[in-house]
């Protein structure tokens, strides 16, 4: 659609732009300008207003660089992986599975092992895109995808720019744990940059080396803990099941969030719960919910961890690109932590009641193995008692035969002085599940940015303007001039500016060119609101008045300077325009009176 | 002071913490918990408050890496070192400068050349502080303090983390600068991870090697813009001059803003200017103005660039540490980028009136330079040119002498077409000066807890507290029904704090141990209300009523249910708890009736 034009906006209004641009730029790389770092910021609170205050969960903030054994544990030094090709002439890089796709009629080729691309590159003589030389014979790498940095001088530790804010939050589980008071369920969330070193960065905010993630991670038991689903169960939603993905007139599910967990369709509660949540989010925020729905993962796509997965799919220029998953992670994570780590990542599950339990112990008579067995006495000793934890039946017999290095000893059975106890538990040690909703700020921004694009007519000219909500718009009003030539204007307008900020508003202050362009050039950063000080302001008698301009209308009233800041507060949350329309004397469109 | 015991209570509460403790800690890196977190951010969101959307500037968000070039240009590729030793017993890493200041009366080891350094380890036998290995005869190194990458694969280009904030900003000038529409003087803001890659990082949130900073690049035109000084000149201010410093009984200035610029104290207005909304800033979130001060920089301490550089200095534990630094950098930062960088780092800058001015040309005829100089006459033709510009008065004689390659070729004056010209000038091309505020957030946030932690005794017991201003206190309000056995209690609390929630306020709610417990532990991390919904609240007739409880004095008031929003809302934005207590029913303090 807007595609081409939208980006030249973002770039000539202060979205966002190619980084270091002086330097030949930085493929992979994205500054936000002005109008662009308050939209994400916008987004970004209102994420944690939803995500993490509304829903009682905590916010952590952990750093960006992250030491090794973290990635060892995580999966993503052994897994983290895309495949590349470089070209043998001109040197260029290139996933190779994509090159693959694109030429061949395979689908998933990084399911494929290294050596069969490189056979349906030489079989399909698949040549460099960028220099047209064959690529046959060239060999198919692992390339890991994570940023690697070494941390202190000389032998330091080798440290990597984290690929998820999520193993932040993991790897300070058992502190975290503390905070909750050992509760099951609670929340966690992060907001911050993530990293992943692209072979081919695809441009805008689509496939970045660096980005920002705002991800919840849930920690519940699985046994006993339910989401609050009523919450959202009647909260309709436009799902696209894997089922229907894979049918030749497979179709989308209109249904609500309590029917499709009814149903099975959605497989877990949690993860229906924060579908329900985000989608209630995603249209507070404004995206277009024609153009989004919510795509199950196929089976190949999932990890094998991971039970159930959603992506949050928006669709922009044409194409539907993911902006959140939903994902089912199991007891993966920690119980990953908790085998490489020096720590413990379980939680104590107290019972209702106490449980007793039988026990079996062994108590072996060390005067008879120590003459038996000599300096193997005491590892003899050791093996009976794990014998008795595993196989206390083994017992039962008249001689018990355990294994110490390699050799088989047989030890009469009352010698091991063998028993069973009645223990009392009050309670188990369990790892929690994870239920992971992560969401990517960038492309949410791409998204809001697209569906809000519009363009129509005012005053026989063409316009272009971002019907942005509020609550996300980079400035909530702008302040004009009429003209900068009488200073009784330019003082008004300065003293206007200056309440509006003091109530907490983000305003812009505009006095170059003509009235028209002023309000073009705000209508192109989705601003609502624009304040105008004209002479007919200042010149009646009683109050001083300004008019209000609302952008997707084009709509001006006339209101005294005293009501601006409370009138404009209530717009911005939530108030129609038309209830000021009702209430104050409305204003010819004057775009071109200047 | 309360050093160990605010250590302990960070740890303990949540607010930081050494990160990756399961892997055995990662020096110079520390996680904020959900308490710290929340504090922090507030912290940021005031400074946004006050120094981009006050002033009317603009926040940008650009990426943590950035490729090598732009550090070659801003000289942290050549001049971001430490002075390295390494041990060659146990391989420890020291900054050699430190040590040597620590053993001799050295101040400043790190302005001296490495060989000296090196002869005074070994003059003063200094040892290993890890093993007690003599460090003589060890190589002193230049240890570059950033953290270095590989962007993309292969032949990838080398990436560094960005060291501050700052060149994210001057680096998109270019950019910048359009939107601005060209004109000076305007602010650019960011906040953000930065890195230092310390040789030795230290405790706490002092040095470590990845951090918070909020920095602000104002561009000026040194000649004709000044700072807004009337806003802030009748600030009072607490200076320690460069003079004072050096002399034995040197003492603080207490003056105001104006005064210290007027009789040039502070060396630049527009410093002065940024010290004031500075001291106005500090003191809205909470510092302890007893135990704050603005330090000059001596002139050893700058950059050669930096004509004035201030500190703002607190005390904590009983040390002065830098919490942000003032500095008019010149031309320095964009000058460089514009030799550097492909782009324009200047600004054109028009005239009041157009200028007329001389302009002296040449327009040699070819006819004769040819046949003359043969393969030279372009050349020669050339430096005519060159010399017209640079020196007119050359062409006053009859022949004019020019270089080509080293050979001097003689010229009739008449034959190189020599005139003078007047031409009109609307403007000209300038280079903006930088004034740079720079705060550090985490030591910011380490300030605000240091100058917050009370300790007083409430019914008997001592309490440990911190009386954060509501602005940046992690959270505003904390909610608790008094038992959990009556299920009228809890669904009011639920209710209290969703509604609360809903109101915009951040709320803890907690209904586990003691009601005292409870309210200790919202004291220890700063909430200044806690609600308690109590028996009396629902039994009454009429409408259901809530105790609220200022942090502080302990204070508390009974309020309906229905204004309990309303109320808090008001107290957050400054009113005082006297107020309530005018206005409401006291309770005594039930601390221990549960």
């Amino acid at each position: 659609m807007a595609d081409a034009a939208l980006v030249e906006l973002a770039k000539r209004r202060g979205f966002f732009f190619g980084s270091n641009g002086a330097y030949g730029g930085t493929a992979g790389f994205y500054t936000f300008g002005p109008q662009g770092a308050a939209l994400k910021r916008n987004v970004e609170s209102a994420w944690r207003d939803r995500f993490t205050l509304q829903e009682g969960n905590r916010e952590i903030e952990s750093p960006t660089v992250m030491p090794e054994p973290v990635f060892e544990a995580s999966g993503h030094l052994e897994t983290f992986d895309d495949m590349l090709v470089e070209c043998g002439e001109c040197g260029d890089s290139h996933r190779a599975d994509h090159l693959v796709e694109d030429a061949t009629d395979v689908e998933d080729a990084e399911a494929l092992p290294a050596e069969e691309v490189e056979t349906l590159i030489r079989d399909h003589e698949i040549a460099c895109p960028a220099c047209g030389s064959p690529l046959a014979g060239r060999d198919v790498e692992d390339f890991n995808l994570m940023f690697a940095t070494d941390i202190g001088p000389g032998d330091g530790q080798r440290g990597y720019l984290r690929p998820e804010t999520a193993q932040g939050i993991f790897v300070e589980f058992p502190r975290l744990k503390e905070y909750a008071r050992g509760n099951l369920p609670f929340g966690i969330t992060q907001i911050g940059p993530a990293y992943r070193n692209e072979i081919a960065p695809r441009g805008g905010l689509l496939r970045l080396r660096e980005f920002t993630q705002a991800e919840l991670e849930q920690f519940i038991d699985p046994e006993t803990d339910d989401p609050p689903l009523e919450r959202v169960t009647d909260v309709e939603v436009r799902l696209y099941p894997a089922a229907e993905q894979t049918k030749p007139d497979g179709d989308y599910r209109h249904t609500t969030v309590g029917e499709a967990v009814a149903d099975g369709t959605i497989g877990s509660p949690w993860v229906g719960y924060y579908l329900g949540v985000a989608m209630e989010w995603y249209e507070r925020i404004g995206v277009d919910l024609n153009r989004f729905r919510f795509r199950q993962h196929l089976a190949g796509e999932r990890a094998h961890y991971a039970a159930d997965c959603w992506d949050a799919e928006s669709e922009v220029d044409g194409d539907w690109i993911e902006i959140a998953g939903f994902a089912y992670r199991g007891d993966y994570d920690l119980s990953k932590h908790d085998a490489y780590g020096d720590d413990t990542f379980t939680v104590f599950k107290r019972y209702d009641e106490p449980k007793t339990v039988e026990r079996a112990t062994v108590d072996p008579d060390m005067s008879v193995l120590g003459p038996a067995f000599g300096g193997d006495a005491a590892a003899v000793a050791d093996a009976l008692e794990t014998l008795a934890e595993r196989d206390p039946e083994a017992f039962a017999a008249e001689t018990v035969a355990v294994e110490v290095d390699g050799e088989t000893h047989e030890v009469d059975a009352d010698v091991a002085g063998f028993a069973v106890e009645e223990v009392t538990e009050t309670g188990e040690h369990i790892t929690p599940h994870v239920v992971e909703p992560s969401f990517g700020v960038g492309r949410t921004v791409q998204t809001l940015l697209a569906h809000a694009y519009e363009t129509d007519e005012v005053d026989d000219e063409e316009r272009t303007y971002l019907s942005l909500a509020p609550e996300v718009a980079p400035r909530d009003a702008a302040v004009f001039p009429l003209v900068t030539s009488d200073e009784r204007l330019t003082a008004l307008a300065d003293r206007v500016a200056a309440d509006l900020r003091a109530a907490g508003l983000a305003v812009s202050y505009d006095d170059s060119g003509s009235i028209g362009r002023r309000y073009r050039r705000q209508d192109e950063v989705g601003t609502p609101f624009c304040v105008t000080v004209d002479r007919d302001g200042i010149e009646t008698d009683g109050a001083e008045t300004v008019t209000v301009r609302e952008r997707d209308s084009a709509a001006q009233v006339r209101l005294p300077v005293d009501e601006l800041a409370g009138e404009l507060t209530r717009l911005l949350s939530g108030e129609s325009f038309e209830a000021l329309t009702d209430r104050y004397e409305t204003v010819e469109t004057d775009v071109e009176t200047n």
